[in-house]
């Protein structure tokens, strides 16, 4: 059994990592920790997990962690994750991390968008970006996986094929997505006050999200040059999943039953990953690890649908996934 | 014209109270106030009303108000409306006062519910309860009327007939209520935060609610005895709404034909309460001041299902039906 | 008081143009028709309208019209409504249709996209496009108004300043759009379920929806040149709204500045049009007849948002503004 | 492996029952059936099962069953049920049946509630009724379980303490329930068209609904002797759950902490039953086989409030959980 802490527990991705993990046959949960005001029997902290765990979520305690766990669920929050991983590795731990810090290679660009210096560009440069579908091979041997955020997930799954086939544009590609405001964690608000969030639909991050960099950044990975994305995200009211919408301007002409091939052959051996013959639903991949994925060619454009649960495949059990990977077990486990 | 200030206009209920006044053809707003850090002009502080409401919401002004308003709808919280509500009155001004400071006669129950001593029994005493299809004569004459709370007016309107006639039991009636979120104020806070009411139901208040004793007394006064009402209030996902599932012990033996007849001709003159003939759905008074009932005989006995808008029959609507009758216009006016 | 008819009175739109003429204060209600089969008493067809409205659902039976109704509000479905609507102009009656209709002036286009011969190109000759904010005069003296689409309605208000002034290429404009399911109509189906579509969203219509052709047309007129929109409906778990998210390529640089700059001019002395400086909510124009537009410069991009009711101004309150021009009354009647 | 047919695999407690046996680790889904009209690859069916399980949904063949699997799982209508379970039985496998067709053990009962003559009065005599926490020592041994109603569960879990204890009046219980829309299945139907049911509430089966004579069967074996209850179910806006707020006349004092000692003793060692020190939320039982219950004094009678999932312990969870018992399995197998 492989054993998990998950540091930083209290929130809506600490939830959905115990979650996984309980239905995981080879792993468990052994630490969980939080916040001292938002520490407790976990049942307590989240009513959803009475009588089905009985840890205590716990203030973390960094001497406790070597021998105790062979790895970290870190959800920690942006700025703050880079404190704490050094020491999660040093205590011998894999790490899978959940925040951006170690997702932008170019420590200028966090420092723009993050606004503040990043304190461990050592592991920075060693981290490797778990999403396996692009880079399986990196993430077997590595001991710290910067696990993706949730719209460069879905968005990355919808363009690379196209990159990698170099069949569009690179500097016109625009991304509006919708995601669940789940996505927008568990700490109460105006905007997301129920009465203000139901029956609403609103863009947000007008040319400012954060996401935006880390899509651009592995897309020219992907395409091997330089990518621009126009990333529009909204929030709706659901609590679960994320749309990405893909527009882009083909090299040239490309056929709807060419792009089909094109990405049943591109994800063929993914299980995770499945492409549709129509525009994907929601609610089809929500609870669950999938990527509905459908490319079409409207009026000489190509547009892409990719659907995921922003929590699984777009957090926590994309983190499973990762894990999975790390120690050399079966990628589905816990997942199916 | 009615000029009509609103204190308290930052809140849900003042919302409603503006989106009322505004479509009402003898009534104009001419005075919005609010707590300093939640002023502005209004299409700001509430982006449904941009370019429909010029006026500013201002931190109230006493000594502006005589002379300016005829009325004031008085939507401040619970212990602290009675501070205002007085000096409301000497600046010459009729009050609809919102909170339940004017509404619990008996001021030891008041300061049992609320924790506070009452400090304007004189204006308490002089108070008419705003439930116009019970109270219409009294309201009419009225300087101060004390507008119901939502879980009251359903429950209360669901109950009337029965009360009146001497049908049922009075020490064993039920009151199951679920409300919209909007009963919950605009404030932000855990239990209300989109992602966790989402798909959520849930009861509250068990044994303590606050429109227990209101229920008590008006239907005390009703029935012409001591009644007891055990109310349970729930809150369900989505915006506006009561439906009050009622439980009643019939004294004697009574049809569903003659609930259905004692009903409709209890309220056959109430614009405002219509009879149905199966349940009634709470999204066809969504929105509107209407209260819709069915009453039936279910094993012996009586069941009735009311169902109310909180923010309008509940709140803001009753209020302008008891301004309209205040000042004598028609009593739909604005309404419709 | 202006008489008025409501053709097909049986399903949302029809309702929403009930719930409106209800609260207007120059027109009246005499007519209401629908299928045999969807008739009876309007408070028994819908719910919400028990004990506002006494009338009757009836079948059309056109020679009633004649002198009874000054005129129609058309909510026919396509292609039926262009079998009744020389028959209402010809009983002397103005006539507002919701089809699609007369939409297309083109009828081999309708014909493409609607797969029926167009019966009635007379009248479509006669037929103006009842976007008010664009076509405010050739309204005034108009027998027959085309209402516009919710789609178009949206995207077009959207587009206009900038299609108006030649700022954007029109080749490569993009239109995001997601509905509310209200926008799906009454009749019930697998995929508008609650249970399916709750917590859903996805993408419909994909490369064909019918109001591509209608957004094209009408922006090639303002324009003044061929105008190429993809055009990408998504349908989210909500009753009423619409949020169009259109992105463009500016001719020349532009900043956010000038954009907000022109749109506050373009629309300066429009009632139902506002400018905001954010990103706009579906929720602060539901149940109301306003457009909330934000357009801003994003990575070398224009992006505009643009929010209307799809019920309201979508529907049957853009046909009251309609026919309150037509009437020559003040435009915001009935609409406040 | 326990090879699982799912009987009626096409509907939502099919779906369930297939998302629970693919996490299941010792059973595996062998055959699964529905009307030919709604056969196919299952993860075209349902988009959810798209590339995690590559079985047909195919027509019921019964030749082919025997040898197999080892069990069906039901999922069958009402009265249709019955037709089917028989030779399903005859084919040597274990049933569990999801209709109420074996579960009133009067078929006089069943008979005038579901309005058909009981043809298969001989395995309803031998049918256990399969609510685990009350009847785990019959179903061990069992050939067929009738798999509990929704309500029903909901119910009986929340009344067995005091049924048992012998500490209420029961000729006066009253179960006021609220349900999510999955509960009505999968037709679509106007009432639960998604721009009806959303942002709406009511109650339905007034007196008629035919779990009642369900619970009360059960509630009479459990408490020896005659039950009366009032049921009255709602249905709510929200895909799962159903909330049980109970009304009870105590025989005798009982205090608040008499009820939560009664109930943590009761249910000690059960794995599906938490006791909880507040009001339980749908939410934290959705998607779980959970069950949450807080029992207390209010005014002198006791409130019972009980939630599950309709889908999990309402359906699919339990009947899996019966699976598990009768073939001597882990009990939380394939749930937690």
């Amino acid at each position: 059994m492989i054993r998990v802490a998950i540091i930083g527990a209290s929130g809506y991705t600490g939830a959905e990592s115990i979650r996984l993990i309980l239905q995981h046959s080879r792993a468990e949960l052994v630490y969980l920790t939080a916040l001292p005001e938002e520490c407790g029997p976990v049942g307590e902290v989240f009513g959803q997990f009475k009588g089905r765990c009985n840890l205590q979520i716990e203030p973390l305690d960094l001497d406790r962690l070597t021998g105790l766990a062979d790895v970290a669920l870190c959800c920690l929050p942006h700025k703050v994750s880079m404190g704490f991983v050094p020491r999660l590795l040093d205590a011998g731990l894999k790490v899978v991390d959940f925040s951006a810090d170690y997702r932008l290679k170019d420590a200028k660009i966090y420092e723009k968008f993050y606004g503040v210096k990043h304190t461990d560009t050592a592991n920075l440069a060693r981290a490797v970006f778990g999403l396996p579908e692009l880079f399986r091979e990196q993430i077997k041997g590595a001991k710290l996986v910067a696990n993706p955020g949730c719209f460069p997930t879905s968005a990355l799954l919808g363009l690379s094929p196209l990159l990698k086939e170099g069949l569009i544009e690179t500097d016109s590609i625009i991304v509006n997505a919708v995601t669940g405001v789940s996505g927008a964690g568990k700490n109460p608000s105006g905007r997301f006050h129920f009465p203000n969030m139901n029956e609403n639909l609103f863009a947000y991050g007008i040319g400012t999200h954060r996401h935006m960099p880390e899509m651009e950044q592995i897309a020219g990975e992907i395409a091997g040059t330089d990518v621009q994305i126009l990333f529009q995200p909204h929030a709706g009211p659901f609590d679960r999943g994320i749309l990405s919408s893909i527009y882009c301007q083909p090299k040239r002409k490309v056929s709807s039953e060419q792009l089909s091939a094109l990405y049943r052959k591109f994800y063929a051996e993914e299980p995770f990953v499945q492409i549709c013959s129509d525009a994907p639903n929601v609610k089809d991949v929500a609870w669950t690890n999938y990527c509905h994925i459908f490319a079409t060619s409207v009026k000489g454009r190509i547009v892409v649908f990719s659907a995921i649960d922003n929590l699984v495949k777009g957090a926590s059990g994309q983190a499973v996934q990762n894990m999975n990977i790390v120690f050399g077990l079966e990628e589905t486990l816990g997942l199916k």
